[in-house]
């Protein structure tokens, strides 16, 4: 099910490096490359699907479970104020990547001035390595 | 569980006046009184939870079944290009309701400039009705 012109197909692949927090038979966790605060981590099916209309529901509630076990642990790790859960479908709704992902944003207190997002960030592998150790050290066995 | 001081527990209560477009035991699925687009719309559990983090991770997963189905309602019922999911936990990650909910939110080609949302509409009642009885037509009956 995976598509050679699939930049996250070719990371699940790894034909393509990627700093990866957690995957299982199913599942891959990845840290966004262009986070809009570190911790930014990407939950997605290893299989390809455009987006969440090509999944059936049951698998959608899987991998929300999934979500929830990152989201306490990124919340955990980065010491977050709030964590924001993102899911975009299409080119109109900034869907950047045409393979399904949810992006958990950490937030703070203050580093946003409006209902908006802060800029994208271009942090290096090192740093997104250091931050998905802390949150591996929290994350232990999500059960789903 | 619920709390008097809630907005949301007081339209799932009957005590104050909400646009529903479905509801069952454990969900409500009500119009979003100041809409992004036309058509956006809120899933929430019934029962009062703060945040994502006060529920476990397998009502979590019912949660988003849900909200699968409710998305790809309105997805047909508003002919929208795109569909943003977005949860958000905590003051810091712009969350206005203290009891979880999750926005589902139909995008269109060319409807914002940049990464960031359209500003908020306040919609009557009546425009709020009209869009949920259609999206309802859609609907049907969500098996999660």
């Amino acid at each position: 099910l995976n598509r050679n012109d699939c930049l996250f197909c070719e990371i699940i692949e790894e034909n393509s490096k990627g700093v990866i927090v957690y995957q299982d038979d199913l599942f891959l966790v990845l840290m966004d490359k262009y986070p809009i605060n570190p911790g930014h981590i990407l939950v997605m099916p290893k299989d390809h699907y455009n987006n969440l209309f090509d999944m059936d529901s049951k698998f959608v509630g899987k991998l929300f479970q999934l979500v929830w076990f990152v989201a306490d642990a990124v919340r955990i790790a980065c010491k977050a104020d709030g964590i924001n859960i993102g899911q975009n479908n299409g080119k109109a709704a900034n869907q950047m990547v045409n393979h399904v992902h949810v992006h958990i944003i950490p937030r703070y207190i203050g580093d946003v001035k409006t209902g908006n997002f802060p800029s994208r960030r271009i942090d290096s592998v090192k740093d997104l390595e250091k931050i998905s150790s802390s949150i591996k050290n929290v994350l232990k066995n999500p059960i789903i």
